[in-house]
């Protein structure tokens, strides 16, 4: 069964996507821990990201350099944290994560609920940026 | 002021390594949120991590990969999971953590408290996993 993000991947359901190439793409968490949460993620599905074969490994963390940036450029925050966690979702995923203060982090936390309006200027500003 | 960081890669405070090359160091964390954390750092004294120059950001990340296989070999896990966060040491470091629930993640966790012959078991055992 495909996963979720493979799901997203092809259009059968719906996201706000910040980038895309050939092999990665980056989308806003719908479940964001705090604004601007996003998720990078390699269009191939594999459960762990240090399975990746080296030269897309690396390319999928250079591809969430950039989104990194631009979320840093979009987002009001101390700096921009990632995590990799994968024990919800068997399709490897990197969060990024606009963080002030270490709590933002705090995956026990609860999930903002935005309107797709929220969304959208959230999505419209890292794109921008 | 050099970084504590720096102060380890001088050798000026003690760690437990793990790996190390002519760019990069792992070593256990002193204040281990589990058994077998490990940092990841770049030898340069650099604060945000996606401020480093892109090859040597990606070479970092495919350390990080080794590092993380050896972790994940040697100590009884479900994964590996990633943090970089950095709000408390402005040296740019991967926090590589055995996890067995998201909880294991949590940076405000009280830390374990190990013994030196603890630590150098669990160094042994991810040097030579």
């Amino acid at each position: 069964m495909s996963s979720i993000f493979t799901k997203i991947i092809n259009g059968e359901i719906p996201a706000y996507k910040i980038a895309e190439d050939e092999n990665f793409i980056a989308f806003l968490d719908a479940m964001p821990l705090v604004k601007g949460h996003t998720l990078v993620i390699p269009k191939k599905e594999i459960d762990l990201i240090f399975d990746l074969e080296s030269e897309e490994y690396k390319n999928l963390w250079a591809f969430a350099q950039k989104v990194a940036q631009q979320v840093k450029n979009a987002i009001p925050c101390v700096r921009v944290g990632v995590a990799v966690v994968g024990l919800e979702v068997s399709h490897a995923h990197i969060h990024l994560i606009p963080l002030n203060e270490v709590e933002d982090m705090n995956f026990k936390n609860e999930r903002l609920k935005l309107s797709s309006e929220e969304y959208t200027e959230i999505q419209n500003s890292i794109i921008n940026s």
